[in-house]
């Protein structure tokens, strides 16, 4: 999209002089006018844009894009992203900055709602509380000129001058949850996952997978189901029926790690009977029974480094940024009783 | 503050003439121009301002105001916020608006951040997420030239022209809960809270109070931390000793309902052993053991309506609109056994 400097610059004439020229300013001869017209239609330039962009100079705003929402629920049941929005308000409030969300309930939603935000304003700088594999909406972004995106999430494109990453390194934060139960004195551990096509929990599983490998124990991995309660009991006997020495589990996050607690009791068995880690250390984790081990993943720093990212002057970073998580134990891993 | 009707309308001339003059169009008479300049100085007219209004007449934005935060986590540990900010995004983006997020963590910062967002957007709408009782931000916000405010909470003030509320009946829910109990067969029941300061509680509180003195029951009401987890085991253990009889506990919300069922175990209780009911219906009541009976306040409905009542022509409407609540029934409230 032509920029009034483009026109002016084309037009051979100063930006101010083409805005003037623009508004039909009597400042301004004839003969230059129609320079700048001429240019105008060279660049398909679109002069509500340049007026707005003109007088919306000091209106800085970071543009927020949630993901697709399912369901009423499906964001406000992860209190993540609360969390990351707030660490990125902090950023840009201390910056001047406002801050405008986009969501949707489809791609099409959202694509037409960032449309909307890129437009009306002078929105340039976003963050994509998300990263999904070949994702339409991401790509559309990405083709709009001078935007500049932070993603917070996997990379799966090259990062540039114009495209940032921030994430938890969801692999290593598994490889710690093993070795945290074995040095508790855990052998027999298992993954609980809800559904491995979903990355965090995929890469938390590999670095559970190389945390056991490392020293010859065996990877099990349990799946449950997020709403079939009844089933999810079936299952659970089944798999311990079929793996009866279990003493550990590693849960591929807190909700996972609650719902096991619960299941225990569904089957009679007691909470405290196996050890378990969560991940998120999300509010539940201090109020579970036994309370919960959890890794902190620390979504308000993620949104503070994302916000930061995308307002600091580029540096010719490239890798993806990492914010460390941390494993803050509680009840639920004792030191294992021979 | 004056706009370029304003201006127009003392100049008298129609608001695009006013408009051509301030851009200097050779389309106007020195004469009208004049006339323009002279009504733009008598109102105190900032042209800046006006030009913006002018090329951003479809940029509309509803501004959402967050409660100050007074920790990181505030925020995220409350899915209700999430849940409300989604209902308004749905209703905003189906009427082609964009939201604006106020945050701070201050009452200063908050302002500062509100007083950005109206002056560099022409942004008129302003939904509060909080209520609170002479909230300096609300009186600056109140005062503001043609700003529309609906607030998600009490109607402290009387609803007008440009201050409309929405609110769910915590009294009535209060009083249903306790009925609720009544009716499962419950008759020593006891309100559970961490602050009757805060009015959510004391509201739900009078609700209970009311329910039992309906049938002649007495009510108590157990005051426990929300941080101080040791001394709660104490509080527990003190208020059922000199309450041995009691039967059931009305939770101010689902928070403090799972944080007494951690409680009944550690001091060697069953769970099973108190009914309990709590308020919000978050995804914890279901993954609680037992699952958790829960009275659900449709936060994604109160964002909508705010956005509706917000976006829609006014009417004389000046009640606040309540949002119905709902009782959610799970496990932890079976009819009681003699």
């Amino acid at each position: 999209m032509a920029t009034i400097k483009d026109v002016a610059k084309l037009a051979g004439v100063s930006a101010s002089t083409a805005s003037r020229a623009l508004h039909d300013s009597s400042m301004i001869s004839e003969a230059t006018k129609e320079r700048v017209r001429q240019a105008m239609a060279e660049l398909d330039y679109s002069p509500n844009y340049s007026a707005r962009n003109l007088v919306n100079r000091q209106t800085n705003t970071v543009g927020i894009v949630l993901p697709v929402r399912e369901s009423q629920d499906s964001l406000g049941n992860n209190p993540f992203f609360m969390q990351i929005i707030q660490g990125i308000s902090s950023i840009c409030s201390e910056n001047n900055y406002m801050v405008s969300l986009a969501s949707g309930r489809s791609n099409e939603e959202l694509k037409k709602n960032i449309e909307t935000l890129i437009r009306s304003g002078n929105i340039r700088k976003i963050i994509f509380l998300y990263s999904k594999k070949g994702d339409p909406v991401f790509q559309y972004v990405k083709k709009q000129q001078n935007v500049t995106c932070v993603v917070v999430g996997e990379a799966y494109e090259k990062s540039g001058s114009n495209i940032r990453y921030v994430d938890n390194n969801n692999i290593q934060a598994g490889q710690d949850a093993g070795d945290f139960l074995i040095a508790k004195g855990y052998r027999e551990i298992v993954f609980a996952s809800t559904d491995m096509a979903e990355l965090v929990q995929a890469q938390r599983y590999q670095g559970y997978c190389q945390s056991l490998s490392a020293l010859g124990l065996k990877e099990e991995n349990l799946t449950l189901s997020r709403v079939d309660a009844q089933g999810n009991i079936r299952r659970l006997q089944k798999f311990l029926a079929a793996y009866p020495n279990v003493q550990a589990f590693v849960a591929c996050d807190d909700i996972m790690a609650i719902r096991l607690q619960r299941l225990f009791k569904e089957t009679d068995r007691s909470a405290a009977g196996y050890a378990i880690i969560g991940f998120n250390n999300s509010w539940v984790a201090e109020i579970a029974s036994p309370a919960l081990t959890s890794v902190n993943i620390f979504p308000y720093e993620l949104g503070e480094k994302a916000a930061n990212l995308l307002l600091k002057p580029l540096k010719k970073e490239t890798e993806p940024v990492i914010i460390p998580h941390q494993i803050v134990e509680r009840e639920s891993t004792p030191i294992r009783a021979e």
